[in-house]
């Protein structure tokens, strides 16, 4: 089978793609778009794409891919631990700069302005990058964030474990089969109300859910570009289970009564709940 | 007046603190905590942080380090439109490789991935960075994705122009100070519900906005990392307008009735609003 994963290789994705699938035909592709279209153009059986991380949130591209395809659906999740640590050169002074890639850097902040706070953060296009940067310009005055592997292997002194604590990174599985339920399962709805009264539109939508007694895991708003909104829910609960079925029925004839605006709600998938939130 | 805001110079935030502070003392600071920081410490008098992008979504490390303070509000919102350009050498072949900073790329997804499906994108630390790389390199096969001028000053060709319409970056001010209300404001909060049933939460606090007839501009939860949620919400309104007041009271009465969680709402601030989305 070809398992189309965001690359390039070495990242977490391809961590997880050889996880899930040791003995198939893992294809580096990139950006995220890339990846969910060979799914959907039958390129790949499977495609594997990061959806949220708990420091910088969801990963937007993602989730507006997802609503342009037909058939890719996410089938699986599962989440990974992000341990970031800090390493300077065996001979370091005070450390004036912190190299990283941007969403390292965003996700250590709390700690770099309480231990750094005068320290300056400069974006590399890696972490491990930024451990290489440090060791061929031998910049004593800085230190890089990455995963303690790629520090060591670089020649960098570990200096602090663990910079964020519970960060970690979802990640979903693509195909274009759908799953079955299991009992204990989450789905992925975007809503796009053709009504442009939005504030009313979000609380009786609710409303239904809430009705249903359906739980909700997350709720994000974003303009559509069209002075409206799409709003991306994740909710406890199968979309073959029949009170999502009812709940999700129910909101579109009240958004859409005359059936005409055919992507008014997406399902972007169900699957079995790992409940990666809640391990920390 | 001294003025900090999130460096590096040369950036879009740079441009907006000259606009708006054209003759005060302008500090760039990274990363954007440490802005922040300096205006909670009074040793700033103003900050300038980016906090939404109409395609990567909110800077959820703006929203975070804003309800760590007790001082530091949002007293104005400004945007600056992103136009983002494809540059080449002048004797390129086919393009296999596209580089930009992150956040540019994701942004470019759509375009990129319907132009140049087969070519592989490759983060680089800024957009200038991009473009020098191809140039210093000589990389005939690879396009740089960064604004017009930075293309044509490293000597590359403008292949294309404004790859992701209505991209916009939208920039908020903070001091400590508050403002008065203009009839036209809106106002940032969030909710930290001590309750962990957070569906009915949501629901029930959205009620309020409803019965008081507040209409929302946005809201996004995210994990808290004790297995409860916060929700950011924008809304239209003044924190000093009665009807504000009244829905943010009742709200608080009914997550916290004995008044023993003290931030289970805190206001990030009030400030005229520019209607930013609606002008694409």
């Amino acid at each position: 089978m070809k398992i189309a994963y965001l690359g390039p290789k070495g990242t977490f994705t391809e961590k997880i793609a050889l996880e899930l699938f040791p003995n198939d035909n893992l294809i580096s592709i990139q950006p995220i778009r890339n990846v969910i279209q060979a799914v959907e153009s039958q390129e790949a059986n499977y495609g594997i794409v990061p959806i949220e991380n708990f420091y910088n949130g969801e990963v937007r591209e993602t989730l507006d891919a997802l609503t342009e395809c037909k058939e890719t659906r996410i089938t699986k999740e599962k989440d990974i631990k992000i341990v970031h640590c800090l390493g300077v050169l065996p001979q370091h002074s005070e450390i004036k700069k912190i190299l990283s890639k941007d969403q390292a850097l965003e996700q250590c902040s709390q700690y770099l302005c309480k231990k750094y706070p005068k320290a300056t953060t400069i974006a590399t296009s890696s972490t491990a990058e930024a451990a290489r940067e440090i060791v061929s310009k031998q910049m004593i005055d800085s230190a890089a964030i990455a995963p303690e592997q790629a520090l060591v292997s670089s020649g960098l002194k570990v200096l602090e474990k663990d910079l964020c604590p519970n960060n970690k990174t979802r990640f979903v599985v693509l195909s274009r089969e759908s799953t079955e339920s299991t009992g204990d399962d989450k789905s992925l709805i975007s809503i796009h109300p053709p009504i442009r009264d939005k504030p009313g539109v979000l609380y009786n939508s609710l409303k239904f859910f809430s009705e249903f007694q359906i739980n909700l895991e997350s709720i994000q708003s974003r303009p559509d570009g069209k002075k409206g909104y799409i709003f991306y829910v994740e909710l406890l609960g199968h979309t073959r289970d029949e009170k999502v079925r009812n709940a999700i029925d129910s909101i579109k004839k009240y958004m859409d009564p005359s059936g005409k605006h055919k992507d008014t709600i997406k399902i972007l998938g169900s699957y079995p709940n790992t409940h990666w939130k809640d391990e920390n």
